[in-house]
């Protein structure tokens, strides 16, 4: 299986029209392993508790990921002093050992290593291009000591910020993919996603696309009209897409942040594995090659992703031994009816109830 | 944090009155990870993968529990035969390892180690009491080999079955718990759950309570049942509850298994941190002092347990310096909506969507 | 269609072991036309607007009813006087001027007139047995002077009450049904549904069953119980049902008053026609004969009532020459899609949405 | 409350300023009432069964309807023979007992009587437009026979056709209404809603809007489109609007007849009288001077927009003397829990629910 050279980078593997399946998300879940605090979203835990990150990185490369990100999240300085949650560790610190600990699980596989920086609280507070710059390029700089394969801008609301990322990321002569956290309305200043998608190419994006925020479907919505807007400007990038793992059919322009139930009663919106192998039909279907997740795909999300496309990309992922393809594991139930739970129009067409019957099934959002 | 000694058993600590916080589920958990098989259920991953069961074990020791049971579910010779999914490693080897694992975890805390067994195919097929306890006899010889400090007898649908367990444990001389996985309704063969107990204790059990097959609230509502079945017949134990962690308000006598959700969409019916402080104060109010959590409950969970009885317990588990309680970690968020959550009665009002609007929230469950 | 004789009463056709279509609800109904005032729900429009009662009165019998109900609800002297919506009409006038509207247009088919009784305020303050039947003696003579056929005593919430109100109908020398407005739980002095059907029954009626408060399938369960009272005890009677027309899952002691939606906001919970089907025909098999509806049955449910049953009954009602059976209207529809919903398979198995996704499916009730 | 002059026609209304209360729909209800075949819809009650309609007609009135629309939908000869509903009676004889009922009940009041013709089969099979103006020519026609007020051309799907019916009807000297049946999205050519207003308003009509198909807020959207194209065009006119009294969230390019409940299942979506006070006040506030409602619209819908508009028209409806306002008529039950329910907070406020639990909360349109 893990017969692919070190040598096929990212974009010689999307440039071959391979599909490159991403990882999952590590705050939400980490915090619910006990280890990155909620409205902090820190990840010092890269120092502190480095077996937990390292084995949330095995997962993901078990269910199929060709990339793991670093760790890095909200792990810019200005970030982390904010936030106030760790006091004797450094960004530089964390960035470093999250390299570490990729690179390290990254070796299991034939799995990439991206280094990932998010939007910073400086560009909120001065949209000074020359100060935010500054953030990123300390960020590259951490990276850069490390052995990263590319680099992934992610998690923007301003497409200006993204930019400014990419243009910085670029200099370190990688690969460069960038994510924006956009609804199909447009970023926070109403830039809408095909010129989104236009100005990050023009900074130098090789990939673009949305992550978090809102659910798959809407994701792989958003990302088509960043493809509509690149093919009208006549520009060429590859696309990308690791979306939430909740459904927000309140689709909101704040995205899940907006919503009452963010960030600890969030659990009845939790996409099953067959919602992602719809998502990944899909996705794949509107021409995005690197399919992934954000917060809510766990490990078996991404296997998911790696079942649905396992023809597409030749083989099936270590984790599936483990795990019969549409239940086929159910096939030996003792009771009749759950054997006949094993098959694939089974899933595809079952409702599932939320088990909640004084709950609603949407959310007015907050702040709106 | 962790000065109390070894000596201090589980029944030392019940009899004193003591808080013992459970751990939560592993096969479901470790099946979204990518190291169980659904179907099949059986633990080898204990030899295969032990990284990812230590990690499991190191969550829930960090999220405040104070047992960690051995991850031998199904790991009966003849139930490893039935499953089929693993050829080359016998019952005795996951026994062994699983008792280490837990044992080299729980040294990390104050955290005592049950060895566990479960129903075995062979009481459906023959109810040959000599046949059944037989094999609960070779997986207690296994487990005799290692370091456990009590026995737990879990998830069985039949007291009969149970009492038979129970009776061989209790010959090794260690305390035993004993738990059945029933509706109010009693066992599959209409032992109403106050006789059950009644029955359990008459074989020997230290401890009685239920676990799995229905949410947290209606197995409070069984072990208040088998308690007043003790209190009749005039009989004294000590009660303990280890729920599944996903909403059944169909409350079905089959439980979760006859959902037509189960076992690959239960996603929307999984319990918050918020349902479970209800669930261990609700536990607590009723007399139960081992709490805990089966199929569903991840670390989060049982953090939530560990910190509703933080006063009744005098500490705060490990994994709280991660959490601000009642979601305290968002009095810092940049949006004023949010901030506004950071307090306990948003959280206990909330009615959390699922997200989901063309689906019910109750299901038809199967089989009846 | 109207063949059948006027001698032909109530008991005859039971009997006969006819199936008798009950009328529907008339207060509710009234309150949406406009001519009674919620929360009052006293029958002064049989004086004021006779267009509106007679108008109501000919739906149901064109949907079928063999029994007109006069008019007459909560229309005890006492009653009136406390709800204080009427100053210068008196109790006599609305009593007989509802009998003479169930009267004239019970007379346009083969349709008795019952002369209705129901719970007084007289009984709950007093429980004075000569007080209560005294008012009960007032109205009865107050039908006596018009040409009614039997009685019914209904919407009863102690069986203590109604039994008075039987024995006093009984003095009158016709038949008297009579039902309560309870749960299977028992009557609000937690008389079981089988002891109140004896009582009942030992004080004269000769038809008993339930009505109003919860909905169609809960009060089969409780007529269920009725029956298996009687037969405990050796005694016959006829049974009767006319439920509440909306979804009542929560199920609860004090039925709908106590419901969050009560009286106006119900709407979500209304039954549709395919639900009444299946209520009748499980009414059917359950034995009852006596089969019709209360608040929320409007004149198309009881139509459904004699569409279900028009084999047993011989015949069609009047309004199905309006009405195409299971849908069959629709076969001639423009769009495919629609013409394929004209078939009774498709509206079985119908799940309809409530259009409300920010609603839940069921509440928490008052006073509980 | 009755002494405005007949003079007072519907332009003099909307040009003084004035809130024209609509009435509510006929087919829906009569067709529960047992009088119209779904699926035909045909008005052939006005002859066969008049006292039906006339109440009807006066239930609209007493709750304060300025306006009656003539019983006359789907009444042009053309759609009569395709629904072959009746033989006997044929279209004119239809048209003018409509007249004549709606005139007789809106002399018991200060109300206006509209001559309502609708979309044509012909339209869809031939688009002929002198074909299909020759169909609402003869309508007309009937209609002049007796005593009118002004036209309304309603529930149309396409702005061309309506455009014919609206040349037509201006032929005869009185006011016109338009009301086109479509989602904010425009009529099934695509036609936007602004540039639909253009062409109606240039073609005669006095007064545009829409009518039925979906619900109130979504309609109000629709006519708000509407409105800012006429201002575009620098035009002017009345706005109308008579939405679907069921909610439709689904917000489908079809309307109400592609969801999956229509027609036999829309119970749990019908709107209750809060919703229609939020829907009188919001359509009031976009400018909108003439407010009724469509299919699901009941008396007590349209007393709910004349209790919402009560202060801006300066007096409350007869049938509001059986009504207090915001439930006032509970402030004397006899449970505290009740009389807590007696005020406006509480029931703006309500989530009711559906008390469906194993249904969902939004469908799936077919034919999309």
């Amino acid at each position: 299986i893990f017969n692919k050279s070190k040598e096929h980078g990212i974009l010689e593997r999307l440039n071959a029209g391979e599909v490159v399946v991403g990882d999952g998300g590590y705050v939400l879940q980490l915090e619910r392993r006990g280890y990155v605090k909620a409205g902090h979203w820190t990840p010092e835990a890269a120092v502190e508790h480095p077996e937990a990150v390292r084995q949330l990185h095995r997962e993901f490369l078990r269910a199929g990921a060709n990339v793991l990100q670093t760790f890095t999240f909200y792990c810019s300085e200005d970030k982390l002093e904010i936030s106030g949650n760790v006091t004797n560790i450094t960004g530089a610190q964390i960035n470093e050992a999250a390299c570490d600990l990729a690179r390290e699980v990254a070796n299991e596989g034939d799995t990439l290593v991206a280094g990932a920086v998010s939007q910073t609280p400086c560009y909120l507070n001065s949209q000074n291009e020359t100060e935010v710059k500054a953030i990123f390029k300390k960020q590259m700089d951490d990276f850069l000591k490390k052995d990263i394969d590319f680099f992934i801008a992610e998690f923007f609301r301003y497409v200006e910020e993204a930019a400014w990322a990419v243009e910085v990321l670029k200099t370190s002569g990688k690969p460069v993919g960038a994510t924006l956290c956009i609804s199909p309305e447009g970023d926070m200043s109403g830039v809408p996603p095909g010129e989104c998608a236009v100005r990050l190419v023009k900074a130098g994006a090789d990939i673009v696309g949305v992550n978090c925020h809102l659910d798959p479907l809407t994701c792989i919505r958003t990302v088509k009209l960043m493809k509509e807007g690149l093919e009208k400007a006549g520009l060429k990038a590859h696309l990308m897409i690791q979306p939430f793992g909740f459904h927000t059919p309140e689709c909101n322009l704040g995205g899940y942040v907006d919503l009452p139930e963010y960030p600890f009663a969030l659990e009845p919106r939790v996409v099953t594995r067959w919602d992602v192998h719809k998502y990944a039909r899909e996705a794949y279907n509107a021409g995005i090659r690197y399919i992934g997740g954000c917060c809510g795909f766990e490990a078996y999300h991404i296997r998911a992703i790696s079942e649905e496309l396992a023809a597409e990309r030749g083989f099936l992922p270590p984790a599936s031994e483990k795990h019969g393809l549409w239940g086929a594991g159910l096939q030996m139930h003792t009771k009749p009816w759950v054997r006949a739970r094993a098959r694939r129009e089974y899933w595809e067409n079952l409702l599932p109830a939320s088990g909640r019957p004084t709950c609603p099934s949407m959310a007015k959002p907050d702040g709106e």
